[in-house]
């Protein structure tokens, strides 16, 4: 067990929980050493307790800032609020800590281009929790794009579509907040489009966007009055692909009926490829090389053991669920940082993807096309 | 139009609509010249008078034995009640009238094989209306089936679900009634997959099924009491076929929700189908062959030119609908009268078919498998 | 017979064949005088005689400015390339006869206020043949709409895909020379859903559009060298309702696998409505209204009695097909002629879509927002 | 942790796997300590000691005999090959251990009976392993049955699809063997719906079957010739519920491309429910009291907290995967052992799920129905 990696977490909320179990089970399906989760971080300590407890953290510390200077921990989580990303981040890799953190990468693509800054002067192992990547549908369909299967690729279509805030009677939370949060849908739900089409497609070029608030204010908890809501509960845009295709990627939390639902249509020259995260144990796949009157979607059920990260789990047919996406997440971290490896999506990839958020956001507030500069 | 086919139809409810509106467009569609619509006969006259108008039927007749014996007449088409498909259609043989016979053929094989004889004896035409051959999404399967693209067959399974009886409220209806229809779901529903059956797998060589009566009484028309239901309400069967298969035959007016839903899985060594009434223009196909990681069951959306029947409407994605298989199925029989050839499905079918109702009817009733001798 | 309506139709291509068929058929189900098919159009003769024959088209003209008029026309169908649908529009409602036109209705908006003011100024009846208006399940989606069972609407997001553009070597024709058609897939394909967003949702207010041309020469017919492109494969556009929703627009021939899709999702304040093309007796329905823990998207099979338009044809789950639309737009044509009433979409519903399209085309070029001046 | 109950473990493959993982996890997620995985045991030491320290498992042993008997073990788990299932679950009972019993309880309703009397006159608790129960779908699916959500139940349909044995090439294994699993497909696959037939509608009366077996010989594993297969591809049944509801059961291996493919369909005179195992996070549900234009097929996607199970998971739309049923079941077991109380399904269910197999396997040998007695 010498080489057991420690991990201290800063937050301990949906992230914090779904991430914590992750590492409990990773090291049972992968050829991992088991790690050993040593520190749990909150602000608030009653929680914090509970949380360590359940899900086995040896030590709690109220302050991240301890936490990344903890001489037994080699790894950090954050899956904090998004505005502390970037200071807990930049200070746990010059401590000399590899570093996981949450999507989005930060609140702006100067904050992520400072962790990556950060995470490469102090050669680190980095990585931004776009989990959707070990999907083993969207890691076939990676796979399956890179054979050349569905060849050049026109279109690239994105919805993420929930309905939480269709209740008039939701309290304001500081997700409601531009300023806490950076944005709304667009951060939280984009984030996770844009970085499965820069892995499925390639770069973004330009993009022109639209974003609304469709009810204004919101009752603050606690009876006291009411909040403006300042954070968009929709954003949309085009997109304009560096390979020539054109994208779409649409946002919303006011989308009644959806509650997870991330659907991508990828149309290419060859075929065609389908997802939709609700049955993420599948992708449908059209090949234009199929005989002529036998062409139709294909719906592949993703739990063959030739298929990525399934022969990891149970036989043909046996469904994975969400969780799944962190084990493989966590499994492939862990065997990166133990064998001295890069591990993708690095925090390159979270400032590339924040430069395509902030370029979005820039354009609907503008209520024009943005071009982003695509130098490395 | 020398050689058109001057049509003579008795029955005019929901059949006589369909089979009216196909003769009325087979002539746009089909090769053929268009068909005279001389005669239509009821023996209710006011209908009469509103359905020949409606479809342009030159001429009425109030009696069948009369319109069998016009000289104006080549061609009979039944939609009668079942019981009156045997009379109507050896008369019409016997006059040397071509005939096609609403399905179920009749009453019970043996009245089947007394029209075949009538048929062949007076060297005729002759069809049994199982329209469902037609559906090009089945049309297709047939071709796919021979061609061995799934290879050997293992299993049929059908099911035809309706609903129309769940509601307690409606009334006692002939079809209700043992003596007058045969059967209830049975022959009307189960005469439709049992055709299918033979047509794309093979003869059934032994049977054993269960019917029931959900709602014993229902109350009779005009407030005077209530009726004894004896016509079964569902009635299902298993079956071995000749060349190995195992089957099955689920019919009922009991599956809240279904309103005609007919769905067929045909599994072979080498691929599967599966095919869904409500989805008529729709094929799903799995094949053994496909790549390994790239397996899965893919719909095939039957509106190519290349599949068939669907030449003779509208470009790809443009569905048809459940009449134009009507359509079809009277575009070959007047082609093959005017060629002077067969068509099937023909009474050898119809009676066939019936053996096999018959069979499971009487395994039902006897609570016991039913052996068919399979002589020609 | 005598206040049967006299059609002259121009055009013979697929939309004539379509129409052709519609007129036909209506007389048989709708309760109209069947209209009399007095004369088809088309300027080249050889396909006419057969067009004409076929369909029972019982004169011909090769030129529209004779048909347009003769005194024995009451009814102008406007069947050919965008290019000539005002010049033959105007002189039809200037010759006093009513006219349907195919959408969409002009190379431009100015064009469109032409023949909307001159079909005014004629005071004749005026349509444009946006014909998924009439699908069942739009029309029951719109009634839904009008009942409030979606409430305030916040998405109508719009997708159009057909693929038969992806092939490299389908030849160049006239669709693909921006100067014959106006554009590409925009007015094809987004025609339809601009008009049924104003349908379902209500006015647009402002948009912005992509368009590209994905391969950009194509060879000539008759083995001539290459032509250029210049009309759009596709072209995507955001738009602003009045009322405050948020839309997307993408039409597209390279989509591969889909052949006629056009899906729309809507979403509301109290529930939301799905709807597939390529499966058009559907329609999707979630409402929030839904006991909690039972809330989930209804699959309504679009063939009851009480669905708009379907008491017109067979029973429940007795599917119809994309040719049926053509029919409802004509019976009520025809039943608005007769009773002397307007009909929608009329030529100010032709004109305010190709407003928008007009703008999103200028949007795309320009790679800017366009706002819409709405004004009557 | 005073109060952790310690299980020992008989059998390694797939089942120990699945359980190992749920014995890990409960505590997590579940209000009950954690389980003290104290002993796993199997007859072959290499994979034993792999497989105890993969889940964690204290200590081994080579014989089940030895770990009934062992002091520190409060919860026996077989995992076995059926052959053994009754020995162990009797001797695990007099030792006074609570058992966990997998799936088809023993190789006959009698041995099934001296199970369930040696655990209740040992007064353990005994589950058997029927964990689709506890798919949150299935829960809700009879919490709505049990409210009358679908009124009297006409019919329970129920097919178990695998392709697993199609390739003529799978090498003979024990499971083809009648002698040492029973039955083949029937015993594996029926047991699941019979069960949940149980569940969800009640007792089964009476039975009528049929069995097949497609490729008779296979080769023999090591090259030394081939096996004669006597244990069934595919039995097929119908049956009658007491309450009067028809119903059917097919299970085969045979069912190219489907790969765990459990479906369940039951109609019912106010309402359906639909259920697929590959989509395990879904029910549909048919409302007759849904208002009737839109009455249609919801699909329920079930990840609302109001869910059964679902509260111990991720928020809506985050869906779980089929090893979870697991967790539910050791989670209920575990809390059913704390406080003394009965767990279903228990010792009693697994018997009479096992006479509805025996009588079905009867009738298909002896061709011809069978009727249960239905004492207690």
């Amino acid at each position: 067990m010498s080489n057991a990696i420690r991990v201290g977490i800063v937050g301990t909320q949906f992230m914090g929980r779904a991430r914590s179990n992750a590492y409990q089970r990773v090291g049972t399906f992968f050829d991992v050493a088991p790690p050993v989760v040593r520190a749990a971080c909150d602000v608030e300590p009653a929680g914090l307790t509970a949380f360590a407890r359940r899900f086995g953290w040896q030590t709690t510390e109220s302050s991240w800032e301890k936490l990344v200077q903890r001489d037994d921990i080699d790894l950090v989580d954050i899956c904090t609020p998004n505005a502390l990303h970037m200071p807990i981040a930049v200070a746990a890799a010059q401590a000399g800590k590899h570093v996981i953190c949450e999507k989005p990468i930060a609140m702006n693509a100067g904050e992520a281009r400072r962790m990556l800054d950060a995470a490469r002067g102090a050669n680190v192992r980095h990585m931004v929790a776009f989990n959707y990547r070990r999907v083993p549908a969207l890691a076939l369909a990676r796979q399956m794009i890179e054979q050349g299967k569905i060849g050049r690729i026109f279109h690239f279509n994105a919805v993420y579509y929930q309905d939480w805030l269709v209740d008039p009677d939701f309290p304001y939370v500081w997700r409601h907040d531009k300023k806490a949060g950076g944005s709304g849908a667009h951060g939280d739900m984009n984030a996770h489009t844009v970085d499965l089409a820069r892995f499925l497609v390639g770069e973004i070029e330009s993009v022109c966007g639209a974003e609304e608030v469709f009810i204004k204010e919101r009752r603050l908890p606690g009876g006291k009055g009411k909040g403006t809501v300042t954070a968009d509960d929709a954003l949309y845009f085009l997109a304009r692909f560096r390979e020539g295709a054109l994208g779409t990627f649409l946002a919303t939390r006011f989308a009644s009926g959806r509650k997870n639902y991330l659907r991508l249509e990828i149309f290419g020259s060859e075929g065609s490829l389908i997802f939709n995260l609700e049955r993420l144990n599948e992708l449908e796949y059209y090949s234009r090389k199929d005989q002529g009157a036998e062409q139709g979607f294909r719906n592949i059920v993703v739990t063959e053991s030739s298929h990525p990260y399934v022969n990891l789990w149970w036989p043909p047919g046996h469904i994975i669920g969400w969780e799944h996406t962190f084990i493989h997440e966590i499994g492939d971290l862990l065997t990166a940082i133990g064998k001295g490896r890069d591990v993708q999506p690095d925090f390159h990839d979270g400032w590339r993807c924040q430069q395509v958020l902030d370029a979005a956001a820039q354009s609907a507030a503008e209520q024009r096309w943005v071009h982003l500069k695509l130098e490395v």
